[in-house]
């Protein structure tokens, strides 16, 4: 049985796997990040822990293997080049080519991780059976991938579907990570939306249950609202208004079959879903927008795992 | 000398050419769209005259005929079906199909006609050496067209980068011809312009050179803006500003090279240009605005010609 090996590639740690042409995920493994030396030290570690798998594993051998996806977070070319990764201390390398080097050659092939999830996703998760995905990771910041067609959107500066940076907010005050002001980040992430109850708060005397809580976090606003908390209900429904305005604009633009919600904040589940459905038909009207599917995110931590492999099965 | 033909279908007339593997327009014709029959009608004016043309022309030989593209005024899906397209007449059709068979299995593929308009630009206009590019049409609607490392994003219902209907304006009263409020059309085409001026002159008592035109064009506008008109000038500033905001979401979603600017109101030239590269710096923090390419259109109506016969040249 061929198969390909994914390594999802974070600041701490490297989860690897692999997976057969059926998306079959047969081993699945961990180690941590070895930063230092321009990325040499994590990318020989990686290639070590490919060759043992392959020697050690009855399901693994060495000619059924197609080849190795990597996915790193940050902004990744469409021919592999990475500028600058300051989570993994690296800039200005191909390491798809350097992992290739040091495996003997098998091929390898690398794509941000946020976009590698959107393809996970779109193979054995949330968007199986579709070819054209937009996927938006909703964690401490908010991340995006976009598949279309089949083809990853790597972005000509690598910023494919970086869709936490898009401007939703003209009125804003406050600046985002980014330099930027009004960036969906700053809304529809789990700081956001903790940061947009806060100040319905300040801005209001309504009675709430989050005014017992010292420190808001993204959880307590979400289970709040689903108790029927009005205010908590009234911010939640604000961050996913601001969701929804920016897939609404994805809708028009690379116009994918189905919106996967992800990352920690979609732990809060169906309430999500409805609030960014009721947006998608206010703000798009060119296409009915319940002709979108909109579901979570159905592979949790291994999305990249999948995505990553999925780099190196040839298109069907 | 391999070449592909072209077929521009509009809802008056067909622009047909013979273009080469080198880009170069070695014939160039037109003829009248017979609407009616579902689009057979024309579609077997198109068959007629691309066999007359391999027939009768010494650089057209029929074994080096690579293949047909076609483009149309309307959504076009992946696999080529137009669900509806009321300017041609027909509905629930697969025009690259029924062309093929016309003139015996020839191949033949479709797009709608801002996709192909876009590709045609990156092939041989404004958008020449660079692998994706975002194109905007500002006529009497705005028409938008997005590729990405090569491919057209067709779209999963035929939108892909149908940028006109993004909504740029939050406070819009009126409505837009596709039912949604604040689109960009409403701004940035032709009419829009004129509007925002017509708006600028009732809401101010500015003294401009637009008081004494009766029927204000988009002409106007601009010839006035570049002549030192204040109020022109204000209003001018506003339609490109929500121009540039459009295409800063774009340039985080598909992230371009390139933004190209063509139709009608293009002809205002540079100023326009100036006026978008400001807006990009204004709205788009996460990659430096500089880093993209902003130019006016160079193929004009010939676009659409390029695009589609490129739609049959093999990806380099």
């Amino acid at each position: 049985m061929k198969y390909c090996i994914g390594a999802d590639v974070g600041g701490t740690s490297i989860k690897l796997g692999a997976v057969d042409e059926q998306g079959e995920l047969l081993l699945k493994w961990e180690t941590k990040t070895r930063k230092g030396d321009n990325g040499k030290l994590f990318l020989k570690d990686i290639a070590d822990d490919i060759m043992d798998a392959i020697g050690s594993h009855e399901k693994l051998k060495h000619g059924e293997l197609l080849g190795v996806g990597l996915d790193v977070p940050g902004p990744v070319l469409p021919n592999g080049y990475v500028d600058l990764c300051p989570n993994l201390g690296v800039r200005e390398i191909y390491p798809a080519k350097e992992l290739s080097k040091l495996i003997g050659g098998i091929p390898v092939r690398i794509a941000n991780d946020a976009n590698a999830a959107a393809l996970g996703e779109m193979w054995q998760g949330a968007g199986k059976g579709h070819g054209s995905i937009c996927m938006v990771t909703l964690g401490t910041g908010v991340g995006g991938g976009i598949v279309s067609e089949g083809h990853i959107l790597y972005g000509s500066h690598g910023a494919g579907g970086e869709l936490g940076h898009m401007r939703v907010d003209d009125t804003e005050t406050e600046n985002c990570n980014c330099g930027g002001r009004g960036c969906l980040e700053q809304y529809a992430s789990a700081t956001g939306i903790a940061r947009v109850a806060r100040r319905m708060l300040d801005k209001s005397d309504e009675d709430s249950g989050l005014r017992a809580i010292k420190d808001i976090s993204a959880k307590d606003v979400c289970d709040l609202a689903k108790a029927g908390d009005e205010l908590a209900l009234k911010a939640l429904s604000y961050s996913m208004d601001r969701l929804s305005y920016a897939l609404s604009l994805v809708a028009i633009t690379t116009d994918p079959e189905v919106f996967v919600v992800g990352g920690g904040v979609s732990k809060a589940g169906d309430i999500l879903i409805e609030l960014i459905k009721k947006g998608l038909a206010n703000y798009q009207s060119l296409i009915g927008a319940d002709r979108y599917e909109v579901a979570l995110a159905e592979l949790g931590n291994d999305a990249g795992i999948y995505g990553a492999a999925k780099l190196m099965f040839p298109e069907k």
